[in-house]
């Protein structure tokens, strides 16, 4: 199976490159920059922002699955950046670039910010309303509603995996997870808000893993990608004090929390672990573990294949 | 106020063009070909799916208020074409200039084919639920939630015009009112489906002017451009063999009913008659009356200014 993978050099998008890869796919990342990362793949330098060179890279590529992963992500700033719109249009003209050239299978990525998330109870496909609220939301929700009317008068196949918290290796710093990390290492106290907030992380290669099964898959339609685990941040920070063995310089409740912060954000995961069959190959902790080592490393900038 | 019109060659187009000049704006036409009408408006072509070409429009222009009325619309094709999703972001590149270039207000054009048709009462901004099936409803409700959390974020006034079912000068000949009258002045039988489903009816003169009045208001959000009143299919092709003085030839039920028409389509016009402040100037037989007339001058294809 030809799998193109866009946004390959990102967060997200390597580490479906490397799961890609680690499956036995014939995979052909898609990105500005080369990804950083060893193993075999073909690359092919693209800015998906000109309308056509997505064309011209479906063209070129022919592949049977699309796994759609560019996106604007500029930490802090893209929920409100009006790139988002150009990231809309962009996917609109890959979108029908790929049903064009007759691909079989197209997987987008959502967000778990379409959903309106229940104060108590995991966000579930089909039933939470989506209800998005910023620009990045409000786009990608709007993504997904024209790539599934386009896809079913094209018969394409469409998955839309709705992603939820991720950390791990190629992690921007100023990110939760790696903040905390950079100020352990360094011996300095990590602050923290109150952390009461609950979340649902998954260590980004079973992020990229899921994405790479779901495109192996027949699911269609919307499939959340996450743990099922809520945890809180507060949990996260003093898992990454422990990890350290410096517990005492995580200072919960040394930042104020942020008004208006949902309290719970979480998925339900019937959909990937029973249809798609995917389940996380390691824990929570675990993958901050491994964070937590690779910080010492410098193996998540220099990014090495892993074990996806 | 500088109020510039896109799509302004275009049906409705030319019709809020028309307004514009009437209602004593200063009026900027752009579309691909020069408007056909006489009248004080400037005119500036150009190709919207040209996204440099948007945003040099707007910078050139500084209009006070933008009304956005190009779109795909070719007959029995727009539906279902994969155009819709350039004019997505045709729409949302014209936005974002609008925006930087900071325009005051943004009218856009929706449609009733956002709406979730209740089977016998009208729909109403707000509270009918918004769930377009087809590409062509799909793109237009996903501009508008795009241009909604865009324009929110830059504080551009955002009105949007959702049109009903509309007739009149310029109509291409292929659709309803131009189909029957063509056969009326034929002297031939003028065929026609049972004709039992209820639609709601304006003449585009009406639609311009409506479209004017919006933008010359303060409203925000969605506004139902239509009479209010609902009328069958069979009534309007009735009506049109009495004014052609050959009620016989009108020939219902002749074609069979199409499947899966929706039953009734109508609009809620409180918002547009009472916080707009904008009646019709003409009732239904009156406009198709004009129709009438002015397919026997040859009026409607040489498009003189007429009153709105």
């Amino acid at each position: 199976m030809r799998v193109l993978v866009t946004g390959a050099s990102g967060f997200v998008g390597r580490a479906a490159l490397a799961a890609c890869v680690a499956a036995g796919h014939e995979a052909i990342a898609a990105s500005r920059s080369r990804p950083l990362l060893e193993g075999a793949f073909a690359w092919r330098p693209a800015d998906l922002l000109d309308r056509h060179a997505a064309a011209a890279l479906i063209r070129d590529c022919r592949p049977d699955v699309v796994v759609h992963l560019a996106w604007t992500v500029e930490h802090g700033k893209f929920w409100t950046s009006p790139d988002n719109l150009d990231w809309v249009a962009a996917t609109l003209a890959l979108a029908r670039a790929a049903a064009d050239a007759g691909v079989r299978r197209f997987v987008g990525a959502g967000t778990c910010f379409e959903y309106q998330w229940p104060a108590d109870a995991p966000c579930r496909e089909g039933a939470t309303p989506l209800v998005p609220t910023q620009l990045y939301g409000v786009a990608k929700h709007a993504t997904r509603s024209l790539l599934a009317a386009l896809f079913e008068l094209r018969a394409v196949e469409f998955a839309w995996a709705r992603l939820f918290f991720m950390f791990g290796s190629g992690e921007a710093r100023a990110r939760l997870v790696p903040s905390i990390i950079g100020a352990l290492r360094a011996g300095e106290p990590a602050r923290c808000s109150s952390g009461r907030v609950v979340r649902d992380f998954l260590d980004v290669r079973d992020v990229g893993a899921a994405m790479v099964a779901v495109a192996g898959s027949r699911i269609t339609g919307d499939v959340n990608i996450a743990s099922g685990q809520g945890v809180t941040i507060a949990d996260v920070a003093r898992m990454l004090g422990e990890i350290a063995g410096r517990p005492d310089l995580v200072r919960l409740g040394a930042l104020p929390d942020r008004a208006g912060e949902p309290p719970y954000i979480v998925a339900d995961v019937a959909r990937l672990r029973d249809e798609v069959g995917f389940r996380p190959s390691r824990t929570l902790r675990e993958g901050l573990t491994d964070a937590w080592r690779q910080s010492a490393s410098g193996e998540g900038r220099t990014g090495a294949l892993e074990r996806p």
